[in-house]
């Protein structure tokens, strides 16, 4: 489908309703799907290659802080969870519980299949590996010669979710997370400070989306860590997405887990533990960040095609432009972009120009390429650039295109992330300094994604201060790592005197 | 561990104990480990490292015929297997069943946990996606616009096993699966040999593995499949190893998915579909293959190192050799392998030499080489080949071996594919005509890992015929595709007239 006239490819947009606008795009531009196995999702071949492009960038810099990847269990015996529950009084988590190992026919209900062995004791899938991990690093580590012990698994984990929402909030999901073990905590602090540094590059980087790095306070930290920092994006709404985490653990889960070490005068330590993690959410981030009322837009270095060319065929030039198209397709892939050829691809499939064109926008491609048999002639190309989408396509000569074709995607990914800074930058309110302000600012925005945004401010950590915050839906994002909290502040919610610099928003 | 004299690393030694052999090298090599949780299998960093390897090269080699990965649920209600299941009376498979969402703190069981909240349908853990895929495809397939639709998903399956062993036979293992959609069978046909005959290049180019390539019997067909094909090894004991498969499901699957599409002629038709699949199971086969009583021997396609430099480290020279041994390393990676880099690392951990030497030699890796003072100063290096461990390594000019590197891994990929390759041939018997020659090579072998193999011959495919077959725990592993039936050739075990070729072996 193209849209008519002056409408807009995705409905509804942005400014009618959110939301509704952001399941429109990961359907229209086939990203994934609520699956009809319930909670669960479909990532389509789009949205997979998309992931796929993540995954390897964000693979290679895992790597090179020399982390090794490998892979554990899908399924936890319910007494490793016992053991790290602690007290386990009040302990309720939605987590898939397998409970038999075989499926048979039931003899009760002619046709259908029932469950039938029963476990001796359940399993569960796993919603996070650290207690199977824990397990394997108690049996790998003995001596400080083992150590630092760094592990990276990309695996599918799963929690259960009564209101599912396409790539936010799904029962699986898919995800790297990593587990190292240090001799020392300076060592492991030091872990956890380097990844979010990776996570920030390849945020920053990558998915063109500027992030704000910081620590987690007391009642927004992962259960079990002893600090946890975070990348932090904002929506086009406004809101927060919590891009990306990563924990020092001190002794707990070597506790826990029993993971010791002869240090080097023969004495038995504990080890310290980091754990480090994003997730198929980042899709859904970058999808929020970048995409417009006509669909998806994507940053070139994630893009799966960064030039899709639509061949106009009519009559006697048909094989002609068919073959020009190849032949300037094999150019541009000659060119580089990111340190690898450009992603360049012809569409042949037997479909209307037009709603070829209109597929690929919609998909985000940063670049779409008509080429007729009159381009031809004129060695001209109708170039549509992602970043401005205009009505009419540019013309542009072809040798001139694809001689600064790199330049041109260089210049999209800035653009992006220009785009998203500019934003996070003018919808960061540093300005607000009492209760009066900081509620005008989180109830004015309701409805409206083109309100609100976070708070920055001081304050005092007070027990006290979380009730308005609950009332606001609105939450500590993180204490900013580059503090700037001024002589003598006061907290912006109780008027006490403050102890750090907070970030303030509502979160996805 | 070093072996002491003439003794080898690995205990038991092949001769001694095939199967123990195997284990042992797994564990030695830190490929893998059974793991703490029953059944399943802890993929360790070197094991995972080959895979990753592995499934770079067969991604590849899948995404050049046109198929696109994606990602489905991992779970499956059960009420889709009891539309596939047809007849489900006497049906009874083991799988993982989810019966409940939550776990909560067992009021009769103070300190413990149990499963809360029932699923109104339990779900299964996936066996394999046919059907969550069918119903997808289901929904994206149209119009024979849409064909062919080629769609390959990389994924963790769980079968539960009773007898586990590790690589072979795990509750959990990962694996690609392939399913494709296509508008009439002769075009369906055709995937299902192309997808073989990738397979059967990446064992043979990628693992040094030969294969034969065949249709399995009619007993060994995958059920539901109207052929299907696939790529048996030999292992080191004799033994067959089927290392992938690939199915042509005629429109079965298609009805009961209700997969249909729109012809030219505006009728409604049944798609034609395939699937095919290769798993962990396949760094088994890697290892039966190649491996000896020294430990694990990696083709360098899939080594994660190709050449390990141990630097001796003694006195003053100790910083020279180091930066000596990083600059041999860098210039190796100048070189490249397969179209990458040669895979070249230096070994600085904190460890004795001989034990590091012994470590990588165990790991497989191609080329193990040894740097101390007296090597720097004479511009030579102590090099050791997989291929024949001898007990001292060959003293060789360090700028030759830099300059040949190239050609040595490339001897050594052949060394490991010829040396397979013979095997296959002198242990594939060729001239059994009647049962009494069968039962003699089928029996002789017991307990004798360096006797029996396969039989190739003449075969009536008669029921009667299968029984002796399984009183000698043999199999038809395939009726290859190169038949070469003469005229009149009688069944080796009935002695009647027969039909086809076929190859028989024990198997994995």
């Amino acid at each position: 489908m193209s849209p008519k006239n002056n409408a807009k490819a995705i409905s509804p947009t942005r400014a009618e309703d959110f939301p509704g606008w952001f399941q429109a795009v990961v359907k229209d531009a086939e990203v994934a799907e609520l699956a009809h196995v319930r909670g669960s999702m479909v990532i389509r071949p789009w949205g997979y290659a998309i992931w796929e492009l993540m995954q390897a960038e964000l693979d290679r810099a895992i790597k090179a802080t020399g982390a090794q990847n490998a892979y554990f269990p899908l399924f936890i015996p319910l007494s490793y969870l016992e053991a790290e529950a602690g007290h386990v009084e009040g302990f309720a988590k939605e987590m898939a519980v397998v409970t038999h190992h075989r499926l048979e026919a039931d003899p009760e209900r002619p046709g259908h299949l029932k469950p039938g062995a029963e476990l001796a004791e359940p399993l569960i899938v796993r919603p996070t590996s650290e207690t199977v991990i824990g397990k394997s690093f108690a049996k790998w580590i003995n001596s400080y010669r083992d150590l630092p012990l760094m592990i990276n698994q990309w695996a599918n984990v799963v929690r259960w979710e009564l209101r599912p929402r396409v790539l936010l909030r799904t029962t699986e999901f898919l995800w790297q997370e990593g587990h190292t073990a240090h001799a020392d905590e300076a060592e492991a602090r030091e872990e956890m400070v380097r990844m979010l540094g990776v996570y920030r590059d390849f945020a920053e980087g990558s998915l063109a989306m500027p992030v704000i790095t910081g620590e987690k306070s007391a009642e927004e930290r992962f259960p079990g860590a002893v600090t946890t920092l975070s990348i932090e994006a904002m929506m086009q709404d406004g809101k927060a997405l919590q891009s990306g985490t990563s924990h020092y653990l001190g002794t707990n889960f070597a506790a826990a887990a029993g993971i010791e070490f002869s240090d080097r005068d023969g004495g038995r330590q504990l080890v310290h533990t980091t754990s480090w993690g994003v997730s198929t959410r980042l899709l859904g981030a970058l999808i929020m960040s970048h995409s417009d009322d006509d669909g998806l837009r994507l940053p070139p270095t994630v893009a799966p095609s960064q030039v899709v060319i639509v061949p106009i065929l009519r009559g006697e030039a048909s094989a002609e432009v068919e073959t020009a198209a190849e032949a300037l397709a094999a150019e541009l892939r000659e060119h580089s972009f990111g340190g690898a050829p450009v992603r360049a691809t012809v569409d042949r499939r037997e479909r209307e120009p037009q709603a070829k064109r209109w597929e690929w926008i919609k998909k985000g491609v940063p670049l779409v390429i008509e080429l007729g048999p009159r381009d031809l002639a004129n060695g001209e190309l109708a170039v549509r650039r992602r970043t401005a989408l205009e009505q009419k396509p540019t013309t542009v000569a072809r040798d001139e295109f694809v001689a600064g074709v790199e330049g041109l995607l260089d210049e999209i990914q800035r653009r992006y992330f220009d785009t998203a800074a500019e934003r996070l930058e003018s919808r960061t309110a540093r300005d607000i300094t009492d209760l009066e302000g900081f509620r005008r600012w989180f109830e004015g925005d309701e409805g409206d994604s083109t309100k609100g945004g976070f708070v920055r401010a001081p304050w005092s950590e007070a027990p006290e201060s979380l009730a308005v915050l609950e009332e606001l839906k609105a939450s500590v994002r993180c204490l900013p790592l580059d503090q700037q909290l001024p002589d003598g502040a006061r907290c912006v919610l109780t008027g006490e005197p403050a102890n750090v610099e907070a970030v303030f928003g509502k979160a996805y």
